[in-house]
């Protein structure tokens, strides 16, 4: 039996005192998130949640976030984390296609509300999880746990379900990655194995989204080694600086973005940080500079890389603190994104799926008790991207003799910027809607502080005239900000395409 | 998927050419075991082995005993590796009960293969692991592998059954515990969340017998972390100070009986224990001096505790090396058998499996990915041990506030001499076969050496005469030499009845 939940027993049995999270000016300890989160589960299973069924989250960063995800799987729930950068259309499209029973939000989404009510059936129950009063109409997350009695533990487990994560789709239309129990344990304990010490006075420092499963990971994995949980409601470099010293933070996940900012902020030197052992990084690559530039600025800083993706659970391979070398014999495993956890196995393939030899660049594929159980409702990708066990990641590179891992490229046509996912087909199709336009090509393009930044290349019909700023504003009604063009480019010249007629994106790069 | 020979497989991928076995004087790199692994389960394979199909094992400790745990797995099979401290009669009982395919044998147990082959129809395949020649009629392990071309593995996982692992049993019939893929599997990575550096010069000592679950969870675990397994036949000190000098040893396991014996061997201080670095023990009660004796003889090594029995693949509970305190504030947790392992749930019920409260004495139950599969063709006995997910393990304990476990007693009536499980039954069975004795118990009183020695005590019937040794050696026709008693006491009044006229052992033990 592999259960999500256990972890919050564990720690109300073996430290029930001890500061669980850390928000604002709360602090709960275990044995009374462990009491409200029984609690909150049974109002969900009063206010009629069955077993299977799906609760839609679109909050900001809080200590509350962490007790939903605990208390939908105590009731037996699937958590369905919303992406808070998304736009409305984008998130009506998930929980369309995911069908929860409840959603809650804090006061951040209020204003988006009724217009999710307006065009989803399912939702039966909308919580209020946000700070202050509760509107009208909703229930109130705090009157909910206090006037609930606690119910037992579902106690679902193995593959039974327990989370939908969305990412955006080649396809425009966002794809629901199923996880199970089994699939988020068996990575948050093979996380655990290497470069986390279980010790009491462990804090953790949310500061990436707790939608996003890089970070939702330390959720699990910090409450199975019993630390502290602080939370702030989402980054800025001041935000993070303040939170490590004041929370004294041991270790905290920054995405590469997130991380440059951090450095270059200009009061860097004012906040004490010495409390500090551990960064984690991950969700989009990291520049070699800029891992150099936060070796130098925090010495002794242990450094700990992920790579994976969200159908991974999210993590595959890791980078451990003792790989990463400066100078020297080594030092070369800096631009390598590590080796397999004990959970799973990295291989890399080719066209046909089979093995390359060693050195060889080709598909990265895992396999392992991570491996998601497939895209909620979309069984034809999921077929595409599941074969035979094994995950194709759409990533390329290629594993040297020890096994470690290099990133070379990625196969599918997706841009990471700023640690999100973007993928060229969704912004291409939202420029398409332009009358104007007669071809559309979007790439990254290397960007100081996003590592990559959104770039649009048009081509426009004959006689028609169009601004940047117009193709900019009417990507925002359809997509998220983070995925709208930075910069657009209007050509002349028609656009160079494959002999299928593709447009050959490899020449735009080089131009 | 959850599945054990993943580990192989990454061995190869990271660390092809390292030391994977250290015996005699071979040594094997991790490409050769992947290659005889797959090539010795293609023999099996060849010979007609199928998925869940059992191979028995009756050999002490060798490099090529890790191997067949490995190619039974590769191979889809189900290990059943036999107590080498058993006699002919109980193993026979075992193999009878799960009925393998196949034998695999080494030159201590040639002599009793034709009784075994007279008694069991099952084995259709003889092979010799063991050094030197084949003896004729059998197969030889290493021409199999040499002359078989290697095979994919079948890939069994999960709750696939993955062995058989036999213990004593009240009924004086042997039981054989069923452990799935997913049980070893987590029991591993658990482990490997506390104490476990994955360095690859990392060389672990096998010393304790590989047929133990005790051992053999080493043999997966030392693998998930590419560290080399230096292997000794049997435990004796002289050999196991031998070969931490010889093999520069980080880490073994003692059971406490060998750990005293280890101590007080006259030649301890010529030999160079430098290397090792972490002590493992477990598998009975340690006593506290014993244990404040090793700190105070090997200081500044690890030590790591381990509690738990082959139902739960074997480990629940774990005391960890900075919990090893000797003196001041928590030093009384050097009476204490840790706290529960993050892949499961460790409490303590009354007679009707209810909570107790924290500090009260109960019956120690555990819950969790690693609970047994349950008992091979013992429905009745899996019913009243596995009840609603939770191993009823008949030890008593209590819990304190921080979930650190306090063992008191066993409430099956249970012996542990020497590491080994003797339940009094058995032995009472084998005493009673005596026409001459009208009453017996068996009980376990202290030993120096062994922590507890059989001690039987018997009421001869009028006009009878029986000798102490008549008895043992009575005892050693029907059981293992280690369960057979070590003293006898003839007394002339009836023991001591309870109104349902059981003996009254604690009444004996007061005596």
């Amino acid at each position: 039996m592999l259960n999500l939940t256990l972890a919050l027993r564990q720690a109300r049995q073996m430290a029930a005192n001890d500061t669980a999270t850390l928000f604002l000016n709360r602090r709960h300890s275990w044995s009374e998130v462990y009491d409200r989160v029984s609690r909150f589960a049974g109002a969900l299973a009063g206010n009629g949640l069955k077993a299977g069924d799906r609760i839609a989250v679109l909050a900001l960063n809080s200590d509350r976030y962490l007790e939903v995800y605990y208390a939908a799987w105590w009731a037996g729930g699937v958590i369905v984390p919303l992406n808070t950068r998304w736009n409305v259309k984008e998130n009506i499209s998930a929980l369309n296609n995911s069908e929860p029973v409840v959603l809650l939000v804090d006061g951040h989404f209020l204003e988006i509300v009724p217009a999710i009510l307006k065009a989803n059936s399912s939702i039966r129950l909308t919580i209020y999880m946000g700070e202050g009063s509760c509107p009208g109409r909703m229930l109130d997350y705090e009157e909910l746990v206090n006037s609930t009695e606690p119910m037992e533990d579902v106690l679902r487990q193995g593959n039974d379900l327990a989370g939908i994560f969305y990412t955006g789709g080649t396809t425009g239309f966002p794809k629901g990655v199923m996880l199970s129990h089994t699939n988020i344990f068996i990575s948050s304990i093979g996380g655990l194995v290497s470069g986390f010490d279980p010790r009491e006075d462990y804090v953790f420092l949310h500061q990436a989204p707790m939608f996003h499963l890089a970070d939702a990971a330390m959720v699990t994995m910090c409450t199975m080694i019993r630390g502290t949980h602080a939370v702030i409601e989402q980054f800025t470099p001041r935000e993070s600086l303040q939170a490590i010293q004041r929370y004294k933070v041991r270790h905290t996940l920054f995405i590469p973005a997130m991380l440059g900012m951090f450095l270059q902020h200009p009061d860097f030197d004012q906040f004490d940080l010495s409390s500090l052992e551990l960064i984690s990084y991950g969700a989009s690559p990291m520049p070699e500079a800029l891992l150099r530039e936060v070796m130098e600025r925090l010495p002794g800083i242990e450094l700990w890389q992920g790579y994976g993706q969200t159908e991974l659970a999210p993590i595959a391979t890791i980078l451990r603190p003792e790989e990463h070398v400066p100078e020297g014999p080594g030092s070369e495993l800096l631009r390598s994104a590590g080796r397999a956890m004990p959970h799973c196995e990295v291989e890399v393939v080719d066209e046909d799926l089979q093995l390359v030899p060693t050195g060889t660049v080709g598909q990265i594929r895992v396999r392992g008790a991570n491996t998601m159980l497939g895209y909620w409702k979309l069984p034809q990708v999921t077929a595409e991207t599941l074969v035979d066990g094994w995950v194709l990641t759409g990533d390329a590179g290629y594993l040297n003799e020890e096994g470690y891992l290099f990133l070379v490229d990625r196969l599918k046509d997706m841009i990471i910027s700023g640690g999100e996912n973007v993928y060229s087909l969704e912004v291409e199709n939202a420029i398409m809607q332009h009358p104007a336009i007669a071809q559309c090509a979007v790439v990254g393009i290397a960007h100081e502080t996003w590592v990559e930044a959104v770039h649009a290349i048009v081509v426009l019909k004959a006689g028609q005239e169009v601004t940047e700023q117009e193709i900019i504003d009417l990507c925002h009604e359809y997509i998220a900000g983070y995925k709208c063009p930075r910069t657009v480019e209007i050509r002349e010249e028609p656009l160079p395409l494959s002999g299928a007629g593709k447009i050959l994106k490899r020449e735009l790069h080089k131009a």
